[in-house]
């Protein structure tokens, strides 16, 4: 049994999927349940997605080998903060937020110094939908992992939290905390903000319902993504700012290439980027 | 039988896929397969999605009902002009281009008026392949398909255009080729644009292969109309710019604002945003 007990703080998606995947592969002797939304963690016990919920964080935390944050990104530094004087440096926090720079400040912020078992991590994987109900327990399955651990980080720490997520199929990759964010803004969470952002600017349109009539299978692959959790994004949003501009600048040049282009019935350059794409996709991305 | 024999020019996805449909519901007697790409053609006889084609238009379309255009809709002018001294007002001829107000000027210049027979359409359905062994014939089931009939149009023949579609399972909606234009600009090109471009731009990016490596679930469902063919969109682009132009602007306009509020980390803003989108996907986008 690779754990005796870990405590996953935030039973959505992601963090119920985890637990599933480990109950499936009996690597976790007990799963502890906590949030703010007891609605959540009842729905959790009776699925038996966890062993038990615990009301109280110091409760919920005590005997646990690792703390899994499995809740928005924008809440980790008060969770931070309240798991300060509750954890020793034998304990392994991880977590599963889209952004990595923004966790290891976070944790630096509250603990006053990076504990040698905090290894953040990233699972790239998911779905447009949100809550305990959708986990499953192959969420991860051939997926990839991202850790970023930090120079304090105790080896052992990362080994554990490689062996978690190796357990329930997920392949695991190590880079820096900058690195992540800078990859992650280009394949996630830019075309978030892009399928965000037509979704509401069609949404404003006064022949709205028209258009979303007239929407093909296409639109709807497109936008799924703006199904997504609207304050889980927001959270990623902010706390991955800087690399998100940045790629989203580079888009908005491009695009404004593309629009010259197409104003200039320039066929032959719109053919260029089309191709270009067309085969990048086609090369890169698995059907 | 609803027609006796019908031309299909261009037997590619969508063609093919009406081809396929009218074959099954056994509405025409005949149908005869016309384009420039011989292999696509043969290859459409042995899969007996047309019972035979012709190298020679003229031969292709004689003792034809209906004239179908599938081809990318650039070349529709040059077709019309074939056409021209070939057909009479008794002949239907109508086509699935995804730009309609383009399709009305082209004919008008080849013919130099409006034939009665002319009933331009738009089946709002496709897939991201292209060619005729993706054509299937459920493709039109439950979908929409917009006709914009000009003021010359004989009733008769949409009522037989329309006939076609509704035997092969489309639910079929009149419209003007400027409201088409308008709504499809919205709901299609515009996210084609999009996916194009963003799949454009991280192919550029210097650390390409690693970016898609990391793609996601999200990513592969956003991207999957950059795997369109290239050359048709290339044309929807041109025939249609000034629609796309005006919405691409309001698209750019309001992600301006969006970059604003992830500029300032106004996370209410960003929420008031992302929950508008979701709301309105939630609500008008079929699962």
């Amino acid at each position: 049994m690779l754990f005796n007990q870990i405590t996953i703080i935030g039973v959505g998606l992601i963090g119920g999927s985890v637990a599933r995947g480990l109950k499936k592969y009996n690597a976790c002797k007990t799963i502890v349940g906590y949030s703010r939304n007891e609605d959540e963690l009842k729905k959790a016990v009776k699925l038996n997605v966890i062993d038990r919920y615990e009301s109280d964080i110091a409760n919920a935390i005590a005997g646990s080998d690792l703390i899994l944050l499995a809740t928005p990104v924008g809440v980790f530094e008060a969770i931070f903060a309240e798991l300060k004087d509750l954890v020793t440096d034998q304990v392994i926090i991880t977590d599963v937020g889209s952004s990595k720079k923004s966790v290891v400040i976070a944790a630096e912020k509250a603990f006053g110094y990076l504990p040698s078992g905090l290894v953040p991590g990233h699972p790239i994987a998911g779905t447009e939908k949100s809550g305990v109900e959708a986990a499953f327990d192959s969420l991860f399955e051939n997926r990839c992992t991202i850790l970023t651990p930090c120079q304090s980080t105790s080896k052992d720490a990362v080994q554990k939290v490689k062996a978690m997520w190796e357990v329930i199929g997920a392949e695991v990759v190590e880079m820096t905390p900058e690195h992540h964010d800078h990859v992650l803004a280009a394949t996630s969470h830019l075309p978030h903000v892009l399928a965000f952002s037509l979704v509401d600017t069609l949404a404003h349109m006064h022949e709205h319902s028209e258009i979303f009539r007239f929407a093909a299978g296409g639109f709807r692959d497109f936008t799924r993504i703006a199904s997504s959790d609207p304050l889980m994004w927001r959270d990623i949003c902010v706390q991955n700012k800087d690399a998100i501009l940045e790629v989203l600048q580079i888009y908005e040049k491009q695009l404004k290439v593309l629009e010259a282009a197409i104003r200039d019935a320039d066929g032959e350059k719109i053919k260029e980027i089309f191709e270009n794409a067309n085969r990048a996709r086609n090369q890169h991305v698995i059907q």
